[in-house]
């Protein structure tokens, strides 16, 4: 096996506001999102060769055309990917190794979705209906992670709501964040609750959003509008688990082997040795609070059992040492599914060239996305890297 | 824009039998074919890096799941492309990039479907509900074709029986396919009518299958099992036009535009620049008969026009001077919508290999595959040539 590293770099990405917005298409968020991107490269559409889309549900959009027809871009091929709530980083992964087989030069890849009209109960997600667990929640699934690491570590629902309250600190700074206010630890403990012992503050949010990236390879890149501050692909990696871990009987519900497969094969293919201490920040996949902290161990930022305490000791903050969703995450951006992999691919990026929209890490140089899907059954861990 | 020539090779090739298999699950197919392609290869399913995996419809399989639940590949990356009609040879050439990016050694392309189970009315087409033509069937749409090209080419009835006697014919020597007895016109002529001119020998059937290949670099081949008889990925190309052109004022209904770009793209790709003398042999997209002289035209196999009598005059028989559906096609597999571009890929790899299942076309040096879907709205072509 190869590595992708130093064969790509992204050079321009967008991002639409995520939240309630009823007023839009999903169509409307593709143009806004992949224009954005388009601007920031100084690429003219007619110059894109290739795309891919990450969407899961299928009412929303289906196939190519659903980035093609939007955007008007007709003769070059569209990919449709779709890996559960990994749909838009696996995109993107695709997107790589199109640009790195040196088949094109400039191409565009893209997540979107749009769960506000239709909510999750349109999810064509009929193996929720397990025999066993029959109808079981996306909250139900994730709570039985926590009651299992209440019982096993000794956590407590303060040390979810301590991910809540700096999630929602990073993301009232940022302007494209669905919600945008700071929360307190009292909020978050006396938060309605959804399924125990997740309250609404552990869970993310319904939301629409769209984001892009335009990639191409680093000789194209040097000579771009952001020639001095694109960005590198230092790692693409997918993993999958069985499909329906939390309904299998070897599942331990103290971590997620699919991050872990994923972590293993990005961390090999950047060269990095030692997360911990040499990824400079992270966007990782906190669609619920619990998720957060194994999300913590699985990728080795501290070891097994100490992910309460990474983010109780700030490491996780944006001052700390391994500041992780300082764009406030999927806690304040909520969850669109295919969109959210390109969002934080989008937040990565423009930290690494210091012109976060929200708080600011300071001197990213190696960052980390991380997204989830399945519930648990497949992740995507992509590496990215500042060209200097 | 490169090219993907000489980058990729076909090692290992499987397919189940298509028809109404009541007694397997999705899962079962993609473990018949994967397995048949990599014993074919001489691969272990523990050498296989990653996969691909192409499916339409949500209710069969979801995510990369689809493949690595049934073929128990946990750890590694699978993707789910769905791209239409067309979302087999997507996932494809997909992984081809992946292979050519120099990140993969060995991998699986695999596309499945079962139709039998729920039949097209459980497909998420809801884009035929359009509000001028709400409700049209695919059948209904392709005779818009048909009766426009019988104003304006004077082509009738017999023109597009001759297709289905042609491919009945081939169809009824493959062990492999759903239907495998010949016809004669007066069986196709006088057969019920589903949307007038289109009869039912003028339609693909609804069936099962599943069909994968196992794919590496040229160097790795070089030491296979397959080391003298290799075939090479020459070009893979995939085009999008508008989601629903025949719903568009703009359309002609005398072919179909995505054909159009994609074979440009795919020929200038493979340095093909007379298709009709230097391509050996191709499977064309079938889904009904007046698709399939379409095809010949949109594929440059013939003039504007000339469709019709490209098959009266023999030239796409199996003993014609470029065989079009040497398998029997759709037409006789049926469309199992997300195998069908795969099952077109094993079937021109055993061609060119020198040992097809049914009638083998005679030196056969480079083969077309040519996977339509949308309907219209999205195109793949891919073409193959021997190592030597």
């Amino acid at each position: 096996m190869g590595s992708i590293k130093d064969k790509v770099a992204i050079i321009g990405v967008g991002c639409t506001k995520f939240g309630e917005l009823w007023e839009k298409d999903p169509e409307d968020l593709v143009v806004e999102a992949a224009y954005e991107a388009l601007d920031d490269a100084g690429v003219a559409p007619d110059d894109v060769q290739a795309a891919w889309i990450g969407i899961l549900y299928p009412f929303t959009g289906l196939s190519g055309n659903t980035f093609s027809d939007p955007m008007k871009l007709f003769g070059i091929p569209v990919t449709r990917v779709e890996n559960y709530c990994a749909s838009g980083m696996d995109a993107f992964r695709n997107a790589c190794y199109a640009v790195a087989s040196g088949v094109y030069d400039v191409v565009v890849a893209c997540g979107v979705e749009k769960l506000m009209d239709t909510g999750s109960a349109g999810l064509p997600m009929q193996g929720f209906s397990h025999p066993v667990f029959g109808g079981v929640s996306a909250p139900g699934l994730f709570a039985l992670a926590a009651t299992r690491c209440f019982n096993e570590y000794g956590w407590t629902k303060e040390d979810l709501a301590r991910v809540a309250v700096k999630n929602h600190k990073n993301g009232a700074l940022h302007p494209k964040a669905h919600f945008r206010r700071p929360i307190t630890m009292e909020d978050a403990l006396s938060a309605p609750m959804i399924a125990w012992p997740l309250g609404r503050f552990d869970c993310c949010a319904m939301s629409d959003g769209s984001a892009a990236l335009v990639i191409t390879r680093p000789e194209i890149a040097e000579k771009s509008k952001h020639k001095d501050d694109y960005v590198l692909v230092m790692a693409n990696a997918l993993a999958t688990a069985t499909g329906r871990p939390m309904f299998s009987n070897s599942t331990d519900f103290l971590g997620f082997p699919a991050t872990r497969y994923a972590a293993k094969a990005a961390y090999a293919e950047a060269g990095v040795k030692d997360p911990a201490k040499e990824i400079s920040l992270a966007e990782v996949h906190d669609c619920f609070s619990i998720t957060e902290i194994l999300n913590y161990q699985d990728l080795g930022f501290c070891a097994q059992g100490d992910g309460a305490a990474f983010v109780a000791e700030g490491h996780a903050d944006v001052d700390g040492d391994l500041p992780v969703n300082a764009s406030g995450g999927l806690k304040c951006f909520g969850h669109p599914i295919g969109a959210t992999g390109c969002r934080m691919l989008y937040e990565v990026t423009k930290q690494l060239q210091g012109r976060a929209d929200g708080a600011q890490v300071k001197n990213a140089r190696l960052g980390l996305a991380h997204n989830l899907g399945g519930p648990g059954s497949v992740c995507s861990v992509t590496i990215l890297g500042r060209k200097d």
